[in-house]
């Protein structure tokens, strides 16, 4: 596939994106509607994924567990909220092992009912408590648009489900995830992602307060790339979650639920790709280097892949994930484009000058070109390589971040920012109503994406009526 | 629930089990007809399970990849055996987003068919093969009698899907899986299992040869505890997983496929697990060692927990999977029962006598009482623990083998074979008729396990029928 050229992100992002999936290997269609298959280069990515937030999740505290994929339908009717939001995406199992079923089944679209059910058979005492349990696994949402990764009928993800004596204390955890999930996708993602908690209309259906990460991608569309929810009483309400006290009294737990999913690959592909195809951070790619000997004659062939194998024992040694490509029967231009597609951070090319020379080539793939290319000893390649592999995640960091922070705008009206809605985000105050939000949304198709945390010492006005303000927003057109 | 007493095994087997899963805090009835939660202690088990198994495989060149978990109705129509096997355990989505669906889909019980359907689309060359993936996930049967771990409805494993240019090639993958399996059964989980071939009734739906590892619990009945298939052309038929070969003709693929699932989990419970309850193997325990601390006034708390701490961190900081329990609302009788339950391998009490004498006590889990008790300098207690870990591994694979090997029987005749059946297995000829496997089961309700590769140089006669037979099978019961 990889002959073929990728459609530019300036023609068309969106076909761009769909072709860029398929061609670096990442997932592909499924004979199913709006379900996808993650193929192993895709797959090894979210494995790193979670990888490094599994490892987090535990640090704090946090344990896995499982909970059945199927849901019985009414566990849905008993939080209000909840049914109206999920209803219209659930997929239901009216048949097992040939017969009818009595109550029909839901295929899990998110585990708070199913999580809460049990957790109301679990937690007795204060002594119980806090509960603090993920899932990694899929879940099922009947979309109407699909696009691989950003929104799939089935997708992969955690779902963390914790439950607490005090709002104080669910609250903190809500924030003690946002930072988990915020910490990631910038330190091992390279995305400049924004924290903030979403508006009313914004929020997931049973939550009291929905806070996210959002990231800005390269057609300046906001990516929610995870969300952290408290619940309040709600859910425990809804599932009797309760727990005797230390006065001997009974109380109704507090509740939270978070969740990343593999729409992260999406804000990946999305913010740090360009025309050549994926551009991988080097802490998650499956892939960090790839040798590429080059080499026409037997003599020849025998000298480089000698310095080759060298070279491929000593930075696997020094823990590089790295890729042998001594493929026959496709050119080295091949080679290079085909990797180059794959998003893999840096080229080794040894050809039989560098074997005289004891040099290798070294290709960055986040900068193409002569810009990117060095020529470097082999003596040492192990810390060179591992440097250039730090500078390169850096690197892609700060362009993400000077992208982002050039395409916010403080529009000074609501003409101006109208016209800054059509390519870019507007930073700018809002009375929180909903009238003014959808006043943006008709005017502009752009939605509140957060209310950062970190709000200017004075108040302001709506930039929509006019009326004073607490806090700024983030608007943007989404996906 | 630790103080309640559990069933003893010679009482009943089968509701020790029950009780035993529950108590040890493994995992939980669902509120779904024969589905399951996987508590925290029980998934961190799988996890460990899990990760020693991806590590072989991807030693092995195998990669890792989902598939959906929908799978279209008419697929399953494609191979004939494989419907027929599985029509009966589906589970059906009929309705998806508020409307009946054009085609029923069907909530995985097995992916031989997505994934061959998704092969036949990616493998177009020789050059493409072999294709070695595996996948991490849960599948759906709709089992009629169900048991914790052993059998339920939905139940997590992982299934590798291979495609092959030889017939050769595809046995090789099936046999080098078993190893991997065995390997794993007798290394990482003590588990003496024996490897051979299933009989042409107890094949996979599909498959031209089924292989399986068996291992023997204390009831003597035999346990399926993994499976790997070689299906010749059967399915890259069925869904024309064909490629171009080197002399650009057009060649069908040929296939394996291969699980180990949850059902491992009840594999050591039975083998290992005593009257006090579960006994892990500590390669595979999620907590190897647990530190008591005991003390009454808090002059010794303050001396106790100083070693205690400076313990912890000694045997942390060795690798050791560890846990300290300072719980001040139960008694150290209490904490005794609760951690024998939970089968962690060592038990280490540190008391002020302990303090005064620069000891510690040690408690090993697989021999209870005095007779795995024994006190130690707290000078080398990490290499005193970690030498202890390997001893307990050691002697519980032994112990298992030993009581495998006595309750395996060589009847002289069909009259005998029926009475140690009736608590043993039988290692016997057997003609591999479908009518004497049929006999064994009405007279003794024993199936035939498997047909073990190192056979015997000489050649006999089939215990039921008498008619010459080339090779032994074992027959027992199972559950």
């Amino acid at each position: 596939m990889a002959e073929d050229k990728l459609t530019t992100r300036a023609d068309d992002f969106s076909e761009w994106y769909n072709q860029l999936v398929l061609k670096a290997d990442l997932a592909d269609y499924a004979p199913v509607r709006g379900c996808m298959v993650v193929k192993p280069y895709g797959w090894a990515l979210w494995e790193n994924i979670t990888a490094a937030l599994d490892k987090e999740f535990k640090a704090t505290g946090h344990v896995n567990a499982a909970f059945p994929m199927l849901i019985p339908m009414s566990f849905f009717e008993k939080e209000k909220e909840h049914v109206e939001g999920f209803a219209p995406e659930l997929a239901v199992v009216t048949h097992g092992g040939g017969e009818k079923l009595e109550e029909p089944l839901v295929v899990r679209p998110t585990s708070e009912t199913i999580i809460g059910y049990m957790y109301a058979k679990w937690i007795k005492s204060w002594r119980d408590l806090p509960v603090l349990i993920n899932q990694w696994g899929s879940v099922l949402r009947w979309e109407m648009r699909t696009k691989l990764f950003l929104r799939t009928a089935e997708f992969y993800w955690q779902e963390g489900h914790t439950a607490h004596v005090s709002a104080e204390e669910a609250k903190d955890e809500m924030f003690r995830i946002l930072d988990i999930y915020a910490d990631f996708a910038i330190n091992e993602a390279a995305l400049p992602v924004i924290k903030g908690e979403k508006s009313d209309t914004e929020r997931f259906a049973g939550a009291q307060i929905t806070t996210s990460i959002e990231g800005m991608m390269q057609d300046k569309r906001a990516l929610q790339s995870a969300t952290s929810h408290y619940f309040g009483q709600n859910f425990s309400k809804a599932f009797e979650i309760q727990y005797v006290d230390q006065n001997n009294t009974l109380q109704f737990c507090e509740t939270t639920s978070w969740g990343l999913s593999t729409r992260m690959i999406g804000a990946i592909i999305m913010t740090h790709g360009d025309d050549q195809g994926l551009v991988l951070p080097p802490r998650l790619a499956p892939i960090q280097a790839v040798i590429v000997p080059i080499f026409k004659t037997p003599e020849e062939k025998a000298k480089v892949m000698e310095v080759a194998d060298r070279i491929f024992k000593e930075l696997k040694a020094a823990g590089i994930r790295l890729k042998m490509d001594d493929r026959d029967n496709v050119s080295s231009g091949f080679k290079f484009n085909d990797w180059e597609m794959r998003g893999v951070p840096i080229r080794i090319e040894v050809g039989p000058k560098d074997v005289e020379k004891g040099s290798v080539a070294l290709a960055r793939r986040d900068k193409p070109g002569k810009e990117g290319k060095s020529f470097v000893p082999q003596t040492g390649l192990d810390s060179t390589v591992s440097g250039l592999l730090v500078e390169i995640q850096d690197s892609l960091l700060k362009r993400a971040t000077e992208f982002r922070d050039a395409n916010i705008h403080d529009p000074k009206d609501y003409d101006e920012m109208k016209k800054v809605l059509e390519s870019g985000w507007a930073f700018s105050y809002w009375c929180e109503s909903r009238e003014c939000e959808t006043k943006v949304k008709e005017d502009s198709k752009a939605t509140t994406r957060n209310i950062p945390f970190n709000q200017p010492d004075v108040e302001g006005t709506c930039i929509v009526c006019g009326k004073p303000s607490k806090r700024k927003v983030y608007f943007a057109r989404t996906y």
